[in-house]
């Protein structure tokens, strides 16, 4: 077969994420269009349309994509939590950090918090994932037997979180190591 | 005098704010015009600009004047840090818990995501007092004495926040007991 259908799709949605985050990095996601996605990538917004509701669909695609490739959301377990805990604890401080990928997310959120079907995929395809991989690190302890994960989870990136999108005060190594030992200190024996 | 400036200022100031949280309760945060607010006061649309920099001001400005007058800010002291806690997180979780209050937040929040001055305003002047009087419940301990406050603060209300905006689960009295229990367990002696 000279032209499988599949895989001339797949080229397409490939072509389609890369343009929209070359695009993003350079214009910033407010002036980001479809228009401009579909020019670059070589295709019809149409066939944007077929696959995607807008761009905040797009961009968390793309999103995905960038994160399970880069990595494999299993976290290291090297037998000492609280270090376990500190390797990602910090990695998402420089997440935050990164001015491009803390627009884009900064952006992202606040297409969430117009429209809840977006929500639901940000969290399902790409929050989840990645509080899982920390709940299996957790699981596999030491942590005290009455300890609910899930919460043990969001008192991690919750505090974090909060202080990046409320800008209570600085976002730095030294704030992410003082959240994961108050939590080692709620949830260890 | 019987027209004094400052008492008129005063009036309408209070005129405008009544007419905005009035609007906001009938038609919800996107619907909400400076025209509707101006046309309900009884003032005219340079009246509000002069004071205001756009409806996410106005906003911020009724929603400081509605906790501080009903609530002065400072929190029971029982002499139960733990029971202390969960009332002001239960009264939390009753606030996202409230579809109109919790309406105005997310659209105050998305705005602050636009708007880096407001982002501030909304930090200094509505989220800082409320954390502060939490900080100084905490203060009064028993807490061990390396304890950051600023961290332990954002330990207890970090969670609630992640959770209420993601959505990440149900955001219930006992998952605001659950934080302040595992809060406990790293704060204190």
């Amino acid at each position: 077969m000279t032209a499988d259908p599949a895989r001339r799709s797949e080229r397409s949605r490939r072509a389609i994420l890369d343009a929209a985050l070359e695009l993003l990095a350079e214009t910033g996601y407010s002036d980001l269009t479809i228009e401009a996605i579909a020019s670059r990538a070589g295709v019809g917004k149409q066939t944007i349309y077929r696959w995607w509701r807008g761009k905040g669909a797009i961009i968390l695609d793309a999103l995905i994509d960038a994160t399970s490739s880069a990595e494999a959301l299993v976290l290291p377990d090297t037998g000492d939590l609280e270090a376990d805990l500190r390797t990602v604890m910090r990695a998402t401080v420089a997440e935050f950090a990164d001015p491009k990928l803390s627009a884009t997310t900064r952006a992202l959120t606040i297409e969430t918090l117009n429209d809840e079907k977006l929500a639901e995929q940000v969290r399902d395809q790409l929050l989840r994932p990645q509080l899982d991989a920390v709940k299996k690190r957790l699981q596999a302890g030491p942590i005290r037997a009455d300890v609910d994960l899930d919460q043990a989870v969001e008192l991690l990136f919750g505090p974090l979180y909060h202080r990046w999108l409320l800008r209570t005060g600085p976002l730095t190594d030294e704030y992410a190591d003082g959240v994961v030992q108050l939590a080692i200190a709620a949830i260890t024996p």
